[in-house]
């Protein structure tokens, strides 16, 4: 077959992230709150690291959790590196000049 | 800056992927129905050859356009990302040996 797409790669890079934190503990199709925040501390320390307050994991956390079973599966995941890479764009929107 | 996470990378490489494609034409910040099809055969390939009706675009793009304004902005994009990663994340868990 041939070489993978950029879009693929990515795909397949954010499924093996998920289901290497997935993994740790209990169900391994999900995210506990452990494994959420042992995410989140790795994989976007950039992000953590600027917030102050201790609470906002846990309201990202039940945010996320749309059906609030304690649990982020895939797809409520993705939401998260959807709302960081909304983030992300809307900064590089206001900061990229308009020629 | 330390170097980039896999996740940071794959958040910024889909931001370029989608701006690569929404800046071919109209608003440089969506994907019209053209941009959408061009993003499809190009970069998932390997998901729309499969595909035998010509309506299985049409109809994915509508889905997608969750306010039907006829263009896909970077929200809505990532639930295409995340629909066909769920399709990929399913389909490994039922091919995964279970020990």
């Amino acid at each position: 077959p041939s070489k993978p797409t950029e879009t693929e790669r990515c795909i397949e890079s954010l499924l093996a992230v998920f289901q290497r934190y997935a993994g740790r503990e209990g169900d391994n199709c999900t995210l506990s709150k452990r494994e959420f925040l042992a995410f989140m501390n790795t994989e976007l320390a950039a992000f953590t690291k600027n917030q102050k307050d201790p609470g906002v994991m846990d309201r990202m956390m039940k945010k996320l959790d749309l059906n609030s079973d304690g649990q982020l599966d895939f797809q409520e995941f993705l939401n998260l590196i959807g709302g960081i890479a909304v983030a992300c764009h809307n900064t590089l929107l206001v900061n990229t000049p308009h020629p």
